[in-house]
């Protein structure tokens, strides 16, 4: 025997029971297969053991873990054959083959004090989707969403562009169906989209397209799509948009400078920032787009809609500014009480004021952003955005609506 | 038709199809049943309206939004009576038809850039299945929790202490089963506990145990549990412990003075760090808490254990401090290097350094934490903490163990 397996067996068999003091013995039932456990864990050995073997003496002043050895591919099980139902994901194949629909439960920790989902959830979930829709294709090689032609080429997924428009958010416990597809976008491209539907009322809640290109993992320089990737996932290719463009070159978002109204400075990732890929993820930056945002707009409006145009990485060392401008620059929508905005409205469109009596009526504004890098001799760009927001105008009591306050927003 | 129906009508008939200009008609098939919508959203009207309209000119400048009008209850659908499976959750009644366990795939973005599930997921998801339990029961009022009988006490929950045992971290996509159980706690009060499984496995990876009184939701005090509350709660306990303690009243922790090692001070909630009972949540103060550490400590160190004291309420407008406390004063494990640690241990215990090639040992660390509420007369305590950590060493490779390094090492 070994040293190894001395110090193994010593771990496996004799040790094991003081951590799980109610285990009648070592044997661990796995359907139904007795086996060792593949995960021993031994504590509290300062109060056991009190011989001088050697063992003993090393765990004195320690903690030591025999960590599971079970390998993560088989913890993971990523499908290596397209499924066309993933029962535990609550997914299936949908658009004749190729699109992917998933039944999603809107979590407590999802939704905000308000108990409807935040934009953050709406984006984890549509990243969660698009990748479990990689996940049943059989596609999935190691990574984060990349496929086995990718990972052979040692490329990984970049997102240039993401849309998404909020036309209503899920609350609590609230079950939606979500559906994603891809498809062509251009030559080197691929554009995923999704829609959000109520399950209970059938209605779409939220719509969604995305741009996204292939960068080497290595040398970060963008790369065209290589023939093997293609064969792969150009059979799952369709054209359906989730949001109708007006034309098909999207407007391209204005650059904000320095002077802009809203700037917060030294902008840090965290470790908790970064995702499977190493990045700061798209969530954190829409995120630091929105903390410029002044509480109190906040607190009124609702994100109807986000665009982000990306441009490069950002690396866990990075330290970022973020620029916000709305369009509104007097701040009209801002600083009016929810009463008065809403007689100017109709006092303006000769409007009896009672029609918007128990009527939630809300107006759009909108924000240009920006992230960059500082600290470097030229800022460089990370994402663009753009946002625009309605204003939420809650039922107010009829006597709020006196001539009065009528006359004074007239003068 | 007074104002308001003409205004409606003109919304949902004939601006509809502005939003969607590829639906067909305006009627929606939910169920395969044909309804109006009940969401309609207007928007480009400034292109599509040049008339003069009031309407139009109201609609000029601004988006108009009529909402939503299915009601929550609709959307939620809150079983009244207990179901004894829940299938869009993957729920399922256990335990001899009291307690509550649910299959739970760990998402994309639930894991860290180590692709294993962070601790707030974690915490996310005992919150998740606790408050699905409540859901299946039948018992679940309008609330956070709060059963019906609560609800008519104006009664919330309220935790006092939570205590997490972390073993191993699940990781992207593996498919987990969580069980939770109630029990009674004391007169007034109920414990509540949960194992979290890995199904490829059948390990347990975490073990959790909370306790949760009642307080009256206007005068913020702690109330007694009232006797149509115990007749809905008590069917439900069972005495069954997830973690086992050594005697039945738990340590209490130590609490740091202002003069502790890592502080931060300053931390205000944002809007979106509040939960449902527009509380601070209780993973934000976990966050807030792990803050204070060094990074380079959490590099090295996965957390093993937390165990939390809640002493009062943080309010939205509340300014907090953060203190924390390592028990290891001469901050040994931090500054020494993963090679050297190892070889330390091995020296020490006349063990060969072999033994260590290709395993995960890992040595524990204790943190002790505080939470308080600052800017008044008099400090106020939040929660008190304390974390267990355990020290990763990465497999290293046999060359690094030279004669010359464990010379280094000794002298």
């Amino acid at each position: 025997m070994t040293s190894l397996q001395h110090f193994q067996t010593l771990f496996s068999s004799k040790y094991y029971c003081i951590r799980n003091p109610n285990e009648q013995n070592l044997s661990i039932k796995v359907n139904g297969i007795s086996r060792l456990p593949s995960s021993l864990i031994v504590t509290s050995m300062r109060k056991v053991l009190k011989t001088s073997s050697y063992i003993a003496r090393a765990t004195m002043a320690t903690k030591v873990a025999y960590v599971n050895e079970t390998l993560p591919s088989a913890r993971q099980n990523i499908p290596t054959k397209k499924q066309l139902v993933d029962p535990v994901r609550q997914g299936v194949i949908i658009e004749g083959g190729v699109g992917y629909r998933q039944t999603v439960v809107i979590r407590s920790y999802e939704v905000g004090a308000d108990k409807t989902a935040t934009l953050e959830s709406i984006l984890n979930l549509l990243q969660e989707t698009a990748l479990n829709h990689v996940w049943v294709s059989g596609l999935l090689g190691d990574g984060f969403g990349a496929t086995h032609g990718m990972v052979r080429n040692k490329l990984i997924w970049v997102v240039t562009r993401m849309q998404v428009q909020m036309d209503q958010y899920p609350i609590w416990g609230e079950v939606m169906e979500v559906e994603t597809w891809v498809g062509a976008s251009g030559k080197n491209g691929m554009r995923r989209d999704w829609l959000i539907r109520s399950q209970a009322t059938g209605l779409v809640y939220a719509r969604a397209t995305s741009t996204w290109v292939m960068m080497n993992q290595e040398t970060r320089r963008l790369s065209k799509m290589p023939e093997e990737v293609r064969a792969e996932i150009s059979p799952w290719f369709i054209d359906k948009k989730a949001i109708q463009e007006n034309n098909n070159t999207p407007e391209t978002i204005k650059k904000l400078e320095n002077n802009a109204r809203y700037m917060k400075h030294n902008l840090k990732p965290k470790r908790s920032d970064l995702d499977m890929n190493q990045h700061v993820n798209n969530v954190k930056y829409v995120k630091w787009m929105l903390e410029t945002i002044p509480e109190v707009f906040l607190e009124r409006h609702q994100l109807s809609s986000i665009t982000l145009e990306y441009r490069r990485e950002c690396g866990s060392s990075d330290t970022v500014q973020s620029l916000s401008e709305p369009d509104d620059k007097d701040g009209m929508f801002m600083e009016r009480t929810e009463e008065e905005s809403c007689i100017k409205i109709c006092r303006e469109n000769s409007l009896p004021v009672e029609v918007l009596q128990g009527k939630s009526i809300k107006f759009t504004l909108s924000y240009t952003h920006l992230l960059q890098i500082t600290g470097l001799s030229k800022s460089q760009e990370i994402v663009r955005g753009r946002t625009t927001w309605l204003r939420k105008i809650t039922t107010f009591p009829i006597p709020y609506l006196t001539s009065h306050n009528v006359q004074r927003i007239m003068l």
